[in-house]
């Protein structure tokens, strides 16, 4: 499978999704964004607004073709002259504070030399941490991690607690997840094993979502809505000083829209805020540590 | 002068500044928070929220000593074993969305082998670029700069072009102001008057930041907010993705809190969001470019 087929297997991904999605919401629908890029390639980005369930996200596809540039081998690695980069990324932010943030990516490279790779993965970012909806979504990654490689979820899970991680607040971003990256295939048969493993994940991700987003809450009290906008800059400073796919894609002259479709759509800051001692809030932050069991919590 | 004499009158320029803004302010007080380093310094970071002007802001003074790290050596070209670092950064968010955000930054280093330099600089947010406003700002700074060098102003006015830019958004961050790094003084007498230039530059603010906020405008439209919020974002995308500062202090292990002093209090996202032709959100956009010569303008 080349990486052409693997794109048009993408957008398919992302398509199923955004149809899963839009039933679930049930109010917004998605908005669809067709875009070029001069050097080669280009996407398509799916945003929603204001919905029953989300109030800010999008559900992106990209195929970009081009030179391997200088900054290319700098951040990423790459050796040779052209490169083929296709992947589908989500980021939802949910309108009700006890509903979480979630983060979704599946990606694939090659390059001409015959270089190739798949990377992703997958994270929770609640705004208060429910130790029970904490083990559920882990115990979903794993389910679908076990149906790949028997050690892949216990791997993946560390990467992406080391990935996801704020050194300078020192929390995480949220309730973890996997992330993995530069999985190289050695074969045609684990070649496809791999791209079974991002589709399959793509593919949970709206029961995900949907698990995590169908308890209907009582209107959010104005605490609950000053810590959600709170926490949000919490993600936007991840995302902006961390997160190597935003800082690539502003580097390497990316489209701004699509790479910043991951911002929360309303943000504050507070000079050194300290929740209460023994708030709901304090708790959270008390949990946002590397290394959790989630699943054995519970 | 050494550094620690150079840190006693910085301190004295945060608390003069300091006094001016609470005057004109005339409804918030500022905030006072010490803090040491545990390599070495400290600071005072002080901070007002929700004034009668300032919605948020701080004036931040610190002196910091230790090692000349890696990281220190990568980033800041720094030789040498120890460094002292002394310096007083403002942001102000204005609470108008026709009145701007503000920065300035003076700061002076010295390392064990010898080598010292200043640099430091100003510039001006508006929300809406106002060509008047814009003028008196540059004709403020011309004449500090004219009293230290007769090009001066000329050259620091594009080093501010140039680095209070963001490249994503094919936009500067506002109307400019100055910007210099490392001047390094030869002589004892060339080292007193970059210092005296830093001090004025410093003395100069409070006036300079009155002259923009002393309008009094009717109650803000719910458009003129919400364009501050979106707005304030690209603050927040400079600020994280491109301020040497803040990239430096983030990496350096830094005081997170006095390091995220500039972000505003809130900010918004919007999805490929274009002004309405012909509206003035959209004339601001169309001035935010490099090089406008905004004296000769008016």
């Amino acid at each position: 499978m080349d990486g052409n087929e693997i794109a048009l297997r993408f957008r398919d991904l992302q398509l199923e999704i955004v149809e899963a999605l839009t039933i679930h919401d049930g109010k917004a629908v998605f908005q669809s964004d067709a875009w070029e890029r001069a050097e080669g390639g280009g996407g398509v980005t799916m945003t929603i607004d204001n919905g029953r369930i989300i109030q800010k996200g999008g559900v992106a596809f990209s195929k970009v073709t081009g030179e391997i540039t200088e900054a290319m081998k700098t951040h990423m690695g790459m050796r040779g002259d052209s490169f083929l980069a296709t992947g589908v990324s989500i980021v939802l932010h949910s309108l009700h504070p006890l509903h979480p943030t979630i983060h979704m990516n599946v990606r694939y490279f090659e390059t001409n030399e015959g270089n190739a790779w798949f990377g992703g993965g997958i994270d929770l970012t609640p705004m208060y941490v429910n130790l029970k909806e904490a083990a559920r979504f882990h115990k979903q990654l794993k389910s679908v991690c076990d149906a790949y490689h028997p050690t892949a979820y216990e791997r993946y899970k560390v990467w992406a607690d080391d990935y996801f991680y704020l050194p300078h607040r020192n929390e995480t971003r949220g309730v973890g997840g996997i992330f993995f990256d530069h999985l190289v295939p050695e074969t045609d048969i684990d070649s496809n094993k791999i791209f079974e493993f991002c589709l399959g994940l793509g593919r949970n991700f709206p029961l995900i979502y949907k698990d995590q987003t169908s308890e209907i809450h009582s209107e959010a009290t104005q605490a609950q809505n000053d810590w959600q906008a709170l926490r949000r800059s919490r993600y936007v400073e991840y995302n902006l000083l961390f997160d190597r796919g935003t800082k690539f894609g502003i580097v390497s002259n990316g489209r701004t829209e699509s790479i910043l479709l991951s911002m929360p759509p309303m943000a504050t800051w507070k000079y050194n805020y300290v929740p209460k001692p023994g708030s709901e809030e304090e708790q959270t932050i008390e949990r946002l540590k590397k290394h959790v069991d989630w699943i054995s919590l519970l």
